[in-house]
């Protein structure tokens, strides 16, 4: 195993950092590997925000499902899905020349593009996160940047054709941290098919979640559920967060793609 | 810069392989890494088709652009948004306990579930693209998997709650691949914002472009087109592709979040 491979096996979400500033060298080569990664067509369809005003950390902590760690963390990377640079470029560019050549009115942006722009970020996020893992510093993702759509538009001056699809925390791992052991995973005959997809019957599934009960949960689930399945469907799936998280998503594609023409 | 940086910094794109197949044991390092990846609450919301059908692949090179490199790639990789194997889970685990105890019908997919799962599903194709590099193997992103919705569904069976967000080729890369010098990507004053955004002018776009239009371009745009900008506009965003991308995601959308609540 090489150390890129271990490093990545290894590699866990820190949720609680030092007081400890990360450097500006570090800091930088955390971006340029995120601006390195791969994406479609060469296009960047991202931007990132590095969150440095304590206020605004201060207002994500509310916004993202009330995580203090966003306050505390001394580096704060959104992602955002981005073709409002494009598009404005496109305006630069006078590209009414080639709507005359094709005849077309113009371009609206649709589901496919806003696709592209968050695979975009997210692929670049990832290379964020094995950056900063190689040079010691912990890193954690906050979906919930997903969530409050509206304030956050406003919070960050967001334009149409943009979406924050990602946050990371970044910091140095407190000693707690780097103790805590790796987090189980499913076991890869659960996530990996051959060829095409293949539904989990009720004995493989027992299989898949059996390592997370005995190490995770050892019989002790949240209140009234009796299984994995039930408790985080009463935790999660079920939750306020993520009636919001669907409420605010569905409200950001129906922004960037208009009124479904499906 | 260490060895990692390193490797982040220097990956690019390959899209022409050796024949030589990829032994067992990297291709298994490979899918281990990207399972290892982070994962939204440790629900792993995605799943990976690793396509060894000939026929499969060279049907996927008609469906995704044209693209003969996905017939000739020894691993191909398809990364999978997927709530459907929790839906399952649900049934068996009897949820409906959990439904009269918060007083709901049940629950249904929404727009936050897809992007959670389409996150998580990309966040591992990005770590299986770095650790197939740390072992000398090149790899390419398809984003063309997302076209052709309906089917994909069918070739693959792909159920409801599921989408294939990403094809990754992967295979050890020709001579000619690796002499190619690594594409240009754009500042990162151009990228990375503090705190806000904001909508780059005049000035700033051509000095975001000008290393690309030296170096890339030197003046050779598609037919008609006097600048990136056209050029991009041209063969990309109007293209045929384009369109279809667009379709097929927002039908993929519509199909898993239902009639839009909005």
């Amino acid at each position: 195993m090489n150390e890129v491979i271990e490093l990545l096996m290894e590699r866990k979400s820190i949720r609680a950092y030092e007081e400890r500033e990360i450097p500006q060298e570090i800091r930088e080569r955390i971006l340029e590997s995120a601006i390195r990664a791969p994406t479609a067509g060469n296009m960047v369809l991202y931007s990132i925000l590095e969150v440095e005003d304590q206020g605004i950390k201060d207002r994500l902590v509310e916004t993202c499902d009330n995580q203090p760690m966003i306050a505390r963390a001394p580096l704060v990377l959104i992602f955002l899905a981005d073709f409002r640079k494009w598009m404005d470029y496109f305006e630069v560019c006078d590209v009414r020349v080639i709507n005359e050549m094709k005849g077309i009115e113009g371009y609206k942006p649709g589901a496919g593009d806003f696709m592209l722009c968050v695979s975009d970020a997210l692929i670049a996020a990832q290379n964020a996160v094995v950056a900063a893992e190689s040079m010691g510093v912990g890193s954690c993702y906050i979906g919930d940047i997903m969530e409050n759509y509206e304030i956050h538009r406003e919070l960050f001056d967001l334009p149409d054709y943009t979406f924050p699809v990602g946050l990371l925390c970044f910091g140095y791992p407190t000693e707690s941290q780097l103790r805590r052991p790796l987090t189980t995973r499913f076991p890869r005959e659960s996530v990996v098919f051959k060829d095409r997809y293949r539904r989990l019957d009720r004995k493989e599934f027992h299989r898949m979640y059996s390592e997370m009960d005995e190490r995770v949960f050892k019989g002790k689930y949240l209140e009234g559920c009796n299984n994995i399945g039930q408790h985080y469907y009463k935790r999660k799936v079920t939750s306020d967060f993520m009636a919001e998280m669907n409420r605010s998503v569905a409200t950001a594609i129906k922004l960037w793609c208009g009124e479904p023409q499906y």
